[in-house]
């Protein structure tokens, strides 16, 4: 529905000025002839824009002019260091961190161990207040430039109102962790669902770059997914859009820790591929699965195929209901063993509906392990760097 | 991605006019002093734009003033038959027209049989060319107030283009329906698929009015869905979000047509039905199936039983994946057979995954027969009414 916001000179004013510091992120360094080119703005209207950007220090002129012909023209390239975020993953066994700065670059990773569910959410936060105070002396940051941190965690997450409504991982329900965190440092803080982070990721750095509707399917001890369409994360009512875990898969199926029969996450997931081992063999770690297989143990062979099978089923579900123009595969299952992704692309022949195919592509995640710490930091920066939120649309 | 996109005086202009007109079209009658609370600008600037509607029109002063504390103030509403759009609803046996006003009431009904595959779809058109004809006629409307045409079709469709790609109903591959449309009455033209114009409509006007993220399941001779997220149909990549129907229920199940194993289509919809209950009984139609059911025939309540928890099911996946806050059920199984209603409502309480219970409702298509060809002149409305299109958001 058309929001009823009435537009003024103001809102104009900083649409534009949002618009020309985006485009020369985008395409630094670059001329004020060129922005005017680009935004087919009058060269006063960029020049004005321009200065005020370089006197607030975002912006500023390089030594360099433009090549090709025609008159010299001055460069003009973003600060990187005028403004930095602090991107945060937090899993089972650790925390990872990465300070990111204006040109969208992460110029530090930290990771520290952490026992997600023998600690308390608070004290998860002053161990993240103390690590990040850590990585910005690390980094001699002066600490006012920090304007932001986004951390990515994996559950049910309000994005709205910070709080973790529900994480089996982390073993929490219903904590204002954004408020816990922004309280230690004093720096404004925004969370949200991992996969939700590692999507917008791949969309801006990696292997989703000009996708307009991509999908992202994480898979490792859980199976969940992402979407995002035209730069926007879609969240749906709640920001649980994407919980493939407990869609149907077989009405008949396995009985799931839910209570309901045939959940995906029972036929795909880690624990699901453990479980169906142990029939044959006294396994402890999913690795062992997979050297069988590629023992050629025909146990061990079946497991993976139909894992195989179920996770192209899937895609099948996901093109059907979302009608991307990419599907990324990610998640520990499949970036330990690849040879499952080979796998995945044979049972798609057969069970992709024919109207389908051809009309997207299948690809690995290419940020992998990093992809969620990046997301985190590109998210804050959306969230709190000068200008950020200026744009109405 | 941000569009770049200069902004000017020009954009603000349509961007409020456009305001102005939705309020006065959403709240009528309303006095200019209203219009000014509400949008906060100046009553200079409403001024403006409303003399600007009167004259254009759209906009007049009604006889009545407003009541309450303080002076009298007149009251302005748009002019009913300023503009009129034709919906159109292109069914396998039959077409439906509606002869909407701009106040989107529909003021005229009128429906024709007709043998889908038995006609070209040049005969389709010059069919829907006559009766629109025939309809502005009967309706003693001046043909230049017509500004637009909208149908609704079943199958997938280039909605950007104007073609249909694909529709099993019709018999149709890649035809180009919107031109065809357009050449015979010179009258611009939008088509869609029909659950996509559904579910604007039950927005609009129907069970979803006040709904931000709504999907529709419809099931007939056939499944499919759509979503509605602020007032924006999903689309996905290619305009085939939705297709419920080959999604997988159960990758042992029964092999389909499109030669897949366990499509959603072949549990729930009325084919599935009667090729089910013909395992037991020689019969010719869905209606004997719910009639024997009624009659406490124990093959027939099974079928029933089970249709309803397969539809359970589906709501239980869609939710998952949209995380919609209304889901509403349509289509002539669920319309000629309201009993199955409550059934899926029994059966939820089982198949819905804990977390999403309690986050959204599921209700019944409020407008039935008629609202595809509403939906179809509303369509019709937003594309091709004056100012429409003006904004840029």
């Amino acid at each position: 529905m058309k929001k009823i916001v009435k537009q003024d000179q103001d809102v104009i004013k900083q649409h534009n000025k949002q618009m020309i510091l985006d485009i020369i992120k985008k395409q630094r360094p670059i001329s004020r002839a060129e922005l005017a080119k680009i935004t087919k703005m009058s060269a006063t209207s960029v020049g004005r824009f321009v200065s005020e950007l370089c006197e607030e220090g975002l912006v500023q002129e390089t030594d360099l002019t433009s090549s090709g012909v025609g008159r010299k023209a001055v460069q003009l390239d973003i600060i990187a260091d005028a403004v930095y975020t602090v991107g945060v993953e937090i899993e089972k066994k650790r925390i990872k961190f990465g300070m990111m700065d204006f040109s969208e670059t992460v110029v530090e990773h930290h990771r520290v161990a952490h026992t997600a569910l023998e600690s308390s959410p608070e004290e998860t936060a002053a161990l993240i207040g103390r690590e990040i105070s850590g990585l910005i002396k690390k980094c001699k940051i002066s600490p006012e430039k920090v304007v932001g941190i986004g951390i990515g965690v994996p559950g049910v997450i309000d994005y709205e109102k910070g709080i973790v409504q529900f994480s089996s991982t982390l073993g929490w329900k219903n904590v204002p962790f954004a408020v816990l965190v922004e309280q230690i440092l004093g720096i404004k803080t925004v969370i949200d669902n991992d996969l939700k982070v590692k999507i917008l990721s791949e969309y801006l750095y990696g292997s989703a770059k000009g996708s307009t509707k991509t999908t992202l399917i994480g898979i490792g001890t859980g199976i969940g997914s992402a979407l995002i369409i035209d730069g926007e994360i879609f969240r749906g009512g709640s920001n649980s859009a994407g919980e493939l875990g407990h869609t149907t898969l077989d009405p008949n199926g396995n009985l799931c820790e839910c209570g309901k029969r045939g959940c995906l996450q029972t036929y795909v997931d880690e624990n699901a591929l453990i479980t169906e081992a142990r029939r044959v063999k006294e396994i402890t770690d999913i690795g062992q699965v997979f050297e069988a297989a590629r023992a050629d143990e025909r146990w061990a062979k079946e497991i993976v195929s139909r894992t195989a099978l179920y996770i192209g089923i899937t895609i099948n579900n996901i093109v059907c209901m979302y009608n991307p123009d990419t599907v990324i595969l990610s998640g520990d299952l499949i970036e330990n063993y690849t040879e499952i992704v080979d796998l995945v692309h044979e049972h798609c022949e057969q069970v992709i509906w024919e109207p389908f195919k051809g009309t997207f592509r299948i690809i690995a995640s290419e940020l992998k392990a990093e992809a969620i710490v990046i997301g985190a930091g590109a998210l804050a920066l959306q969230h709190f760097a000068p200008l950020a939120g200026a744009d109405f649309a």
